[in-house]
């Protein structure tokens, strides 16, 4: 089986992708990071969904996105509440992280290099919720394109690194029935913002209504644990 | 003053890299990397460079490279000794590290954003020794067109982001002569793959002969401590 890297948080979608790559044949590492969530819960979540999905390894990459500030996720600004789906459209949140998915991905870049992984999975999406610069298409091309001119392996090879979203184009609730259909326990999975310590969900940050609102749409029970 | 970003790895190209970002008139914000070095001495000259040359802001970013392994300047395996300038050409050395110039570029894309600042120089060079794949202008251009659909500072505003090479096209001569007309205490830093604990510089090791013969061809006296 050909190796891939699969960057995981924890999320909802990021297990989906997990899944995909090991239904397309794909003998999965794992990476997820500790970047001074407020929470733990995230990470463990991240641990459960990689066990129970069958990675070969998986690696946590401790940094420090603290050190610069700039995000409502590292620093202490209230995350918002109670905004609805539309709301969102468009704009760039405050739960943004500078650069986030850059330096996730560069990690994945030198954790497949060093695992000779010539794929690395990333569970961005692009149509639910367009906020985030670093989750369009345009973006993952430029990485890519970065990236095969950046590293040994994939300067001197005649491979190509391939940087698969197969998320990208699709509804939260197409996500969750490929999900389904792979036997993702979503009830392993964290999507909140501001979970409290037992990681029980708020039910009313960005990420909780879309996700909530996914599972209405694709006709699914929501197996979300939230705080009463 | 602009803000700038300049990565400073306490070396003498980085360090002649902020003297030039400086007198072009930039308010420079260092950056620095712990990434399991085997040696302190590295970011003890980068703090000692940053310092002396002005910097208004120096961070130290700790990032865990030996996560993944795959380098002579992470594990345990031996820095080549004794090669000739010669022997060097062309090839890809065991100090590569993986991704390590995307990771750390990432890294300053975050600080850039957060400090408002268009423009992050980094050191690299072309010329004397191009074995690194991650020091040539195509990939300098690759990440920077990455990194301007990247973030949100960016993708919303009319500016763009640089990534300023002012060493890329010079010898190691002209990168000397160049850093005495603008000051540099070249005594303060250390160039050595594997340096003792005193500082004192190995002599023998590939990034001691380039340096050595540096000196020699810009015809300046060679300020490193060696040890005998």
């Amino acid at each position: 089986m050909p190796n891939a890297v699969v960057l995981l948080s924890g999320g909802l979608d990021s297990a989906t992708c997990l899944a995909i790559a090991r239904a397309a044949g794909f003998d999965c590492h794992a990476l997820s990071f500790d970047y001074g969530q407020r929470h733990d819960v995230e990470l463990e979540s991240a641990r459960k969904v990689a066990a129970a999905l069958g990675a070969r390894e998986h690696k946590i990459a401790r940094i420090d996105l603290r050190l610069f500030g700039g995000s409502a996720l590292t620093d202490d600004i209230a995350v918002p509440k109670g905004r609805s789906v539309e709301d969102m459209a468009g704009e760039i949140p405050v739960t943004y992280v500078p650069a986030r998915n850059t330096i996730f991905l560069s990690y994945a870049l030198a954790y497949a290099e060093v695992r000779e992984a010539n794929h690395i999975f990333i569970g961005v999406n692009a149509v639910d919720y367009s906020g985030y610069p670093d989750c369009r298409p345009e973006y993952i091309e430029a990485f890519q394109a970065m990236a095969n001119l950046a590293t040994r392996r994939w300067v001197a090879g005649p491979q190509r690194l391939v940087i698969e979203t197969p998320l990208i184009n699709l509804t939260k609730a197409e996500i969750i029935r490929r999900g389904l259909e792979l036997g993702v326990d979503y009830g392993l999975t964290v999507s909140c913002y501001d979970p409290d310590e037992t990681g029980a969900a708020c039910g009313e940050c960005d990420s909780c209504q879309l996700r909530r609102r996914g599972f209405e749409a694709a006709g699914a029970p929501d197996p979300t644990r939230y705080r009463p």
